[in-house]
Parts: C-alpha cells; structure tokens; sequence
C-alpha cells in the first residue's frame, strides 16, 4: 500500500512526466495502486497513462476507477477500443458499471460489444436491482465428478484462464446442475490419481440469483468461503460471486444505514462527488418532515401556554427534558438497529428486548433524574432564581425525566422491530426521528407531571 | 444456508433426539451451519453433539461457535481433549479465543499446549491488541524462486495441509525474506516446467505485524485479494491473514463507529448478550455528559427569563427551533464520519466541506425558515393564538432559523474533522451530542434575533 504522501508525489510526477517517465512509474504500480492515484487526483492526464500501460493491467487498472473517470476514459478512446475495453473487463465489474448508466448510453455501448458479450452484458442486466445475479460472473471452471484430481488440474491448466478466481472448483453433472464446491486446496493436496469424487462431501452453499445481495453478505459471514456458486431455482449453475463484490456491498449497506441513522437519505455517491443541488434534495426531505411533525410541540407548548405564563420557571427546563428523552431513545434506536443488522436481535425476540430496555430506561431515567433534582436543589441552596416552591420544581424536574427517559428508551427500541415488523427499513427510525416522537410526547408528560405535583401551588 | 425455521427444527431434534439421531443429523450439516443452530439455542446438550463429531468437523464447528459455548465446551472436556483442540484450531482462532479470557484462565490453557503450539500462542498474543499481529496465522505455504511450477505443487501437496489458505503462495529468499505474492491461479494455469520466477513480478502488498487492522481493512478492500502476507519491520515473512478475519474486523468496526455514532459506548459484545448491568454502564455516561451539558439550556432560558415572561409566545417555539439545529447537524455530522471512514473526505479537504456545509446550512435553513413563517401566517390567519405582533414572531422564528441549521450543519461537519485533527475518534460528535452543543447555542440565536426584532413591540 502506499501512503498519502507518496501518492501526492506520484501524481505530481504523472501530470509533469513525459511519456517516458510515466511508462517507469506506472511499470512499478500494481493496478489498484495505479487507479488509487488517478482517483484521487483531478490534473492527471489519464489518456495519456493508459496508452503507455500494456493490456491486461490497463484493464485490471480501468476496473478499478471511479464511474466518472471510466466514462471520460472511454469516450476518449476509439470505438475499438471502447469495445475491447468492454469486452475484457470481467463481468460483474462490468455489469457494475453499466448499471450506473443512463439508457442511452448503455445501449450505445452495449453494441460494442460481441454477440456473446453482449448476451452476457444482457443477461446479468436482467436480474433485479440488488440482486446476486448483478454480482455474478459467468467464468468460472467446473469439473467432472468421475475425473481424477491429476485431469482437473489440466483441463484447469487449459481451460481456467478466463475463471474469475480459481479458488474453488465446482462440481457439477452432465446436464450443468451443481452437485458440489471444493475447495482449490483439496485438489492441492491430493495425489494426483484419486477421483473428483473422492474429494467429494456433496454439502454446498450455494445463492440464487434473483436473491438480495443482503443474503450474500450474510452467507460470506457464515461460509468464510472466497467465492460462493450462484444456481437458478432449479439448481443449474449460472456463475459465482467473489468475495470482494460482496465486501462492497456490505460497505455499501452500512454507509447507507449510518446515513439513514443520522436522518438523511442515503447519498448513493461518496460525500466530496455527490451534486450539491442533490445532496441537499436528500437531505431537505427528511429535514422537512421532522420539522413539520416538530411543530407539534409549538401546539402542545400553545396548549399549556397558561401554566407557563403563570409559572415560566417550567419553561426554563424545557429543552433539557425533551432531549434527555431524545438521547435515550437515540441511545436505544442504535443498538436494536445495528443488532437486527447483525442479525443479534430476531423480530421473535421483541419481548427480551422491552424487558431490558424497560429496566435500562428505569434505572437511566432515575439517574437523570437525581442529578436534576439535585442541580435544582444546589441552585436553590445559593440563589432565589426558582423562587420559594423550588423543591416542588425539583420533584416535578426529576419525575418528568424518569418518565420521559423510560418512553424515550422503549420508544426508540420498539420503533425499529415494528418497522421492520411492517416490512419497512428499521434504520429509518433515526435518531433525529425519535427524538421528534419523543419531543412532542416529552412535553405532554413534563406537563402533566406539572399539573399534578404544582397544582394549588405554582399553578 | 439454512432458514431460521429449519434452523429451529433442526435445534428441536438435537436436544430431543438420540445418540444415534443426533449423529444422522449433524452429518448433513457444515461446521459454521451446525455451529449457528448450537449459538442460538440455548437448550442444546453440546457436549453430545460433540461427542458424536469427526475430530475435523467438530474442531471447525468449535472454531465457529460463540465464545461462551467455546468456554462451557471445553470446560466440559477433559484436559487431554482440551489440549487438543487448543492445539488443532487454527492459530488466529486461538488467538481471538484467548484474547477473551482472564489471566488466570489464559494461564490455564496456554499450559495443555504443546511447547511449540505455546511459543506461538504467546508470540501472537505479544502483538498489541488490535494489531494485525493478532489477526495473523503463521501457518503459510512459501516457495523459492528457482523451484519449477511442477516442483512447487510436489511441495505444496507434501507440505501444505497445515496452511490457512493455498490461494496465494509466498515466494521468498533463503533468510525467509518475503519477495513476492502470487495467486494459486498462476501457478495452476502455468505449464509445470516454467520456473517461479517466470510467475513473479515482485509486486506486493504486505502488512506490518505491529500495524493497526484497520490498515488491513483498507489494503483488502484496495487489493481484491483473499489473503494478504504479514511481515515484521525488515520484511521478514512473519504469517498471513485471510479476508474472513478482515470482514469480522470491517463489521465490529462499523458496529462501534454506529453505536457511538448513536450516543453510546460502544458495547462490544451482543445486545442480548451483554449483561443489562454492562449495557447501562455504557450508556449512562454519554447520557450523563450529555445531560450535564444541556442543563447549560436552563441556564440560557433563565438568563431570558424576563423576556419569556413579556412574551411567553416566543417559548412555545423553543423546541422546535433547536430541534431543527440539532436535526441538520446530526445529518451534517453523519454524512462527514461516514465519508472519513471510507477516506471520501480528508482532513486537508476542510475547506471543500465547509464551502458544501455552508451552501447546504443556507438553503436547508431558509426552507424551514419559510416553512416556519408561513405556519405563523396561517394559523394567524384563522385564530388570534399568537397575538397582534404576530408577523414580527413568524420573522422572528424563520430567521432564527436560517440562523439554526447554518450553524447546526457547520458544527456538525467541522466537529469530526477537528476530533480527528485532534487525534480522536470522530465519531465521538454523535447525534445526540451535536444536539446537545447546537441546541444551547440554538437558543442564544433565537433570543438575540428576537430581541432585535421585537424590542419596542413585544419587548
């Protein structure tokens, strides 16, 4: 790997070199590092670069790249090499990078392509939108079950050059079906004369194409498998996914949950590249929505206006017993959000969970509680500022925390399960959006809680 | 993969079935597949289900369970067979297992290994926590360079059964210095007489043991590779880590950065496995800080007191006003820690934020600003709820406003940054904590913008 420093200074010698020079520096970069460099820097003359690069790493260097350099890069080059680039990359890397274009240009580009690619290009195109079989590869090597290890590894030797990993080998029967997934290394390590059979356990697991990249990421977890086989309904063997599609996608899944946690919509496209016109388009929706129900607490505020006109001391603590109630529910949303994510927390369990966060929300609500009673009460000790029925404020102060903390707590735990529960993304329970709920309801208890303690008194 | 029901059913028969039943069952089962059914029930005698296990299958199985089980099942053995399991899992597995333990227990153990399995035990658990060190296996396959393609296989199959993984091979000189990388598949798809330095390119990543997994994290996403070597400071070959190591990393560090992200210590162990004592312990802290910190909005509002009591119509807006600041600064804050755990934005990059955040503040603000008068207008319109000044209210609400969500989204961009800059963890500016810092400042804004807009009619 290399570092931030020694990119800068690599790009700076890529923009300022001469053809020469370039063709030394890029002969010492792997491909990643190479792309990295070209990413991450806007002056390169990346046409340049590419001309100087031979083949093969021109295209493991073009699959690396951002979606807006790969198009500027493409449309710099003559249609044959538009095409061959095309063909070359492998195809879910491609399928990857059609999907992000619009429909014309995907057609001008789909016809560069050969026939048969272009019936890859097609196919893979035609499974749904975060689908395995949008990961998918077709180049993959299977062997017979009667050969023996010493055949495979020649008809490998022969055959697998094109393969996407050669990591596993499958199995499958005359007619495509996969009966089995070994490992390279048993082939490895096995005399050369034992049959495919021998190395045999039948135990697989294999995706569905049409399944959700979710599941994928899921099966990586439990498999600790390289790549994993993709079948149809029935069986048949389409291709494989690699491991490091799915390490995308799961980076992917968390970005858009952490994003969605802190009450925006997802970006889709790293932070410094996003539009801004767009991103405040995804931003203003959920901004707009928590401000409208927000404006619930103007009316409940309107509605005990009397008994703050009467007593303004309850106005004062206003704001830090509503967000006492929102940073616990906050608290609580995170933790269920992420543990059904993981797959920590089942919908089943929702009664262990309200257990839990029932005594936590008890025993924090009580916390906070203390401590402002006894902030009002030191307070009270040194100055007149809440006036002589100071004790009875600290009282109305810690109850209402008790109360609001518990609601905040269950409601924040609760939201997420039931969301997910309806079939609706549990991450859209954000903490901005239960601090809303709890807002609005915060207000109803502290009054309450006012009323019932101050009545004869203050009010 | 097997579904949650069958998951169920397949626990159901393993804790009623017989020896013999037990035994027909797990036999169609994987390690990791069996391994899950025993993690998540809690009824399961697993010391039959052991018993009744192909050593290979139950040492795999064992490498799967939770860390718990892994206790109570070896506790339940006797010290023989404790010995050699210890012995037979592999070297990372036993590193995290004993990572866990208490001194005196870790003592216990180390003490049924082999002398050699025990050097190696205590060399990986020298590495610092959290290093690469802990995460790596010294148990690699490695070639010279003068050996031929076919000599390397006669190697790998005599020598290699003990390896992680064959999916990478190590070439290096005669002192053990690594000199390159290369994938199996090179060495599968070449002819058997070409020489291994005919493979190389002496191109290759290498990670330092001592180094933090994050770095690993990174150099696997940027390196499509399923293994990476791990050398000391000099070069010298020290073990490897496989990418299912670095995908439990990836996601515990996701989980931490998403818990903290919501307010929370990070819990380190499963929601419904950690002790509900442990659970409040880490969230009563942040909840404490953050409670300390709004109690500053109490004194803010009683530094206001006057004006309240003049105006009690300019508290019915408090919440909703600094809500709106807490709301665009926790979107603001997530969108910058996420992009700088993916490396999206860098510190140098502030600039480029700042421009972005002060953009977006604007037109964010100004929308909810309009939103805010024109529902004064309106509800003035129909009722007297908010007296005869009150377009001077609505003004004074939507450019208090503007005035809000500017400087929630530039406090909540710039906080990580300097975190960061500060040499900590940027995702320490969680939600709740920006709500905390923008909602005291909220209210200064709003009453100072109230003060120079009412004063003379309200106030």
């Amino acid at each position: 790997m290399i570092s931030v420093d020694e990119k800068e200074l690599l790009a700076e010698r890529l923009v300022t070199g001469n053809l020469h020079k370039i063709r030394m520096l890029v002969a010492g970069l792997e491909p990643d590092e190479l792309a990295e460099i070209i990413n991450s820097s806007k002056d390169i003359d990346f046409g340049k670069v590419f001309r100087v690069l031979e083949p093969e790493k021109a295209i493991s260097t073009f699959e690396h790249l951002d979606f807006d350099i790969q198009i500027e890069l493409l449309d710099s080059f003559p249609p044959e090499q538009i095409s061959e680039t095309l063909t070359k990359i492998s195809a879910d890397d491609r399928t990857a990078f059609f999907e992000e274009l619009s429909e014309d240009t995907l057609q001008k580009y789909l016809s560069l392509l050969t026939d048969e690619e272009r019936k890859t290009a097609n196919q893979l195109l035609q499974y749904p939108e975060d689908s395995i079989g949008r990961l998918m590869t077709p180049d993959f090597v299977s062997v017979k079950e009667d050969w023996t290890v010493g055949q495979s590894l020649d008809y490998i030797r022969k055959f697998g050059r094109d393969s996407e990993t050669l990591n596993n080998i499958y199995v499958t029967d005359t007619q495509g079906f996969l009966i089995d997934d070994i490992r390279v290394r048993e082939f490895l390590l096995s005399a050369l004369d034992r049959r495919v059979s021998d190395l045999m356990d039948r135990q697989f697991v294999a995706l569905s194409a049409k399944d959700d990249q979710e599941s994928a990421v899921k099966a990586f977890k439990q498999t600790d498998r390289v790549a994993l086989p993709v079948t149809d309904f029935k069986g048949l063997l389409l291709g494989i996914i690699t491991f490091d599609d799915v390490m995308d996608v799961m980076e992917e899944e968390d970005t858009e949950d952490i994003q969605k946690f802190g009450g925006t919509e997802a970006l889709d496209e790293p932070y410094l590249k996003v539009s801004l016109f767009k991103m405040i388009g995804k931003r203003a929706g959920w901004l707009v929505i928590l401000f409208i129900g927000e404006m619930l607490t103007a009316s409940a505020m309107a509605f005990f206006e009397d008994e703050i006109s009467k007593a303004v001391v309850l106005a004062l603590f206003v704001p830090l017993i509503i967000s006492s109630g929102g940073n616990s529910g906050s608290q609580a949303a995170t933790l269920i959000i992420r543990a059904m994510a993981l797959g920590e927390v089942t919908l089943e369990r929702w009664w262990d969970v309200i257990r839990r966060e029932f005594l936590s929300g008890l025993v924090l609500g009580t916390l906070l509680g203390i401590i402002g009673f006894l902030r009002i009460f030191a307070w009270s000790f040194f100055t007149n500022i809440y006036g002589p029925h100071w004790m009875l404020i600290g009282y109305t102060v810690g109850f209402s925390l008790i109360g609001v903390v518990m609601f905040g707590t269950i409601v924040g735990s609760m939201l997420p399960i039931i969301l997910k529960r309806l079939g609706a993304d549990p991450a859209v329970s954000s903490a901005p959006f239960i601090a809303t709920l709890v807002d609005v309801t915060g207000l109803l208890i502290y009054f309450s809680v006012a009323y019932f303690i101050l009545e004869g008194s203050l009010l």
